[in-house]
């Protein structure tokens, strides 16, 4: 028995994005009525040709069914599915799943979050709430163990690890400032990172993203029906994800300078979407830099540099915008915050709008292969996604 | 662009269902252990063995992750969908729609909910948090609106409409009271229903579900692998869900002697099952009958009875355990109470023993079809799922 893979037989005909950041002035319905209403109209489709919906969502309050109020949908299929930070991504994959297994023809992936007025707590909640094992702990404490533990694995100086932590914050925040979608659109100085209030660990604020609302959108449809709608649909090569039961953390090597479900995510997509050389096949990665430290291991979780050369990579500028394998080129969740529902689609989005030369100032030369990863969780336990997407269906399968 | 369906390639190869009922030494960890071991023991399979894992729980705090560390399983994608008190319901869709995709295997759907310690306040809460409308009811208000709605729309007296849903009060606790799962195991009489006390509008508290705490799962495999677990598969024929935006309730002819969601998705599963005379060709029927008017208005839209003959059929006893179209042979919501994110599947359970000879003192002759129609919200914006399962492929598609 084995798994068929949905490599390239569904496509994304549509997408929309709202700006993220503080918007006091729009409320969840309003976000989700942008982001629903913008997919549709560059996909070309009324939402009432669209035959079932998932909503992404985690403190929202919204359900299936109040989806269908606020976006004034009836009749259809409206469900709701959540996995912590990666729900977003839960979303986009269970519209396609649906759409793969042939019960549904076009399908919307939907996802919000209003997190700046809903008393969001930052909290990281990831135990079974009556086991009596379950704790809390802030996200940036939770993350901030991954920057020593990496330090210690391949015995950097304190120096140069903070030099690539902020070249990490310097990059996000400088491609952040070409995207009028980002929250936070000013560039900041390695002096600015360098001397930043600390927050946990060695983390000051600016390695730690920001608290945002936002929504985003997709639609999808099987591959071959792709081309009725757009000439420039985006397929998918591959969804993985992976959830940690924690027992990982209990073994003899276990470290914090590695995310092993990331890495298994990874290695799940890669094979499905057959590629066996991440870092010269992918044009594009949007990765889940919540903090800095997140986005150096993934370097290496991701297979994108060999283990312990991630770092020397980040400081070689091979992940910067004009670099080898420009990695958040859109600005990522240190530009954009991270409106927990939306961001895994919002990742998403920045592949569409490179693969159809839409990404204006921040757009890069003929990008083919776009990479996104979403995390929930905490380093230690958590789950992780990876999708692939592509411009063209492959060449040969 | 036609939908393929999921019609029979779909099986169920292992369930596993907890005792409902006041579980105060249990915790949710604990009826996940039960519920997904006791489906993967039935299936001959080990809970390694499954690719992938959804879990429909909408009040327990218990994410896709935590379920990963409930269960100790690692490295799998495991995620959490909900949608109201049709959760469990969306967690078998979710499964069913992955392995027909063929990116999943085998998959495992599992629903929980522990609400007898959880404070869980009965409130109904359907619309969106943030846009003004928000309003709360208690779910015995919310369904009392059907019964004389429904007694208006066809004239009856306030006795003949007392007797029906009286009828299906005596019917579903008889029917628990052979049930060793039923959290209610005493038959009631109708002097005992005529006369409990009044919860809100003509219904009194012996025309309510309860409140329990329970578990159920469902593996699922591609049809033509399902004989390599087991000589008895359930089929899937058909699922459907149908979220409503409120906005038919603004129409002339709006009336709570109808759940029009309901009737929706029956049409559409009937539709995809290939069924067009439900009341003869569906072996047994497991329906919300969160409160006795429910179940009377859903004879109706399900298509078992013609529109304004519902009651007649019920005081007819052609819905009774040995009638000609059995509803909620196990008990229904009424003997098991409602942990919501188990419901469905154990709607879908009871099927399973059916078809499977394993219904005990329950056990009706040769059932070939089964239906399973579980609701979330209320009356006038609700979502709707309807399931059609059956012990064989059809013959002919």
């Amino acid at each position: 028995m084995t798994s068929h893979g949905i490599r390239d037989r569904v496509a994304i005909i549509g997408m929309g994005c709202t700006r993220f950041g503080e918007l006091w002035d729009r409320g969840t319905a309003d976000m989700l009525v942008e982001a629903a209403n913008g997919s549709a109209r560059s996909a070309g489709v009324a939402l009432d040709d669209i035959d079932a919906f998932w909503l992404g969502t985690m403190d929202s309050g919204y359900s299936g069914l109040t989806l269908s109020t606020a976006i004034k949908v009836h009749g259809k299929p409206v469900t709701r599915v959540e996995n912590m930070c990666a729900t977003g991504s839960e979303a986009l994959r269970a519209a396609v799943y649906a759409v793969a297994s042939g019960a549904i023809d076009m399908a919307m992936a939907v996802g919000v979050e209003k997190l700046k007025d809903s008393g969001y707590s930052g909290l990281v909640r990831i135990d079974p709430p009556d086991d009596g094992t379950a704790t809390e702990t802030t996200a940036p404490a939770a993350f901030s163990y991954l920057a020593p533990a990496y330090q210690a694995a391949y015995g950097l100086d304190d120096e140069t690890m903070r030099q690539a932590l902020t070249h990490i914050a310097v990059k996000n925040h400088a491609n952040g400032a070409r995207n009028e979608r980002a929250q936070f659109r000013k560039p900041v100085t390695a002096d600015a990172v360098n001397s930043s209030p600390l927050v946990a660990g060695p983390l000051g604020i600016l390695d730690c993203s920001g608290v945002a609302d936002g929504a985003a959108a997709a639609i999808v449809v099987r591959a071959e029906d792709a081309y009725r709608y757009t000439d420039r649909p985006m397929f998918v090569k591959a969804l993985s994800v992976v959830a940690g039961d924690g027992q990982a953390m209990l073994d003899d090597d276990a470290s914090y300078a590695s995310i092993p479900e990331a890495a298994q995510s990874a290695a799940n997509a890669y094979r499905e979407a057959g590629i066996t050389d991440p870092r010269h096949e992918i044009s594009l990665a949007e990765v889940h830099d919540c903090f800095t430290p997140t986005e150096l291991v993934l370097m290496e979780d991701l297979g994108f540099s060999s283990r312990g050369k991630g770092y020397q990579d980040v400081l070689d500028g091979v992940f910067d915008a004009e670099g080898q394998l420009p990695v958040n080129v859109d600005g990522g969740l240190k530009s954009f915050g991270h409106p927990i529902g939306a961001t895994g689609l919002r990742m998403a989005f920045e592949c569409w709008l490179q693969f159809r030369g839409e990404a204006g100032e921040r757009q890069l030369p003929d990008p083919e292969i776009g990479l996104t990863h979403n995390l929930g969780g905490r380093p230690g336990r958590c789950v992780s996604f990876v999708g692939i997407f592509g411009k063209s269906p492959s060449a040969a399968q």
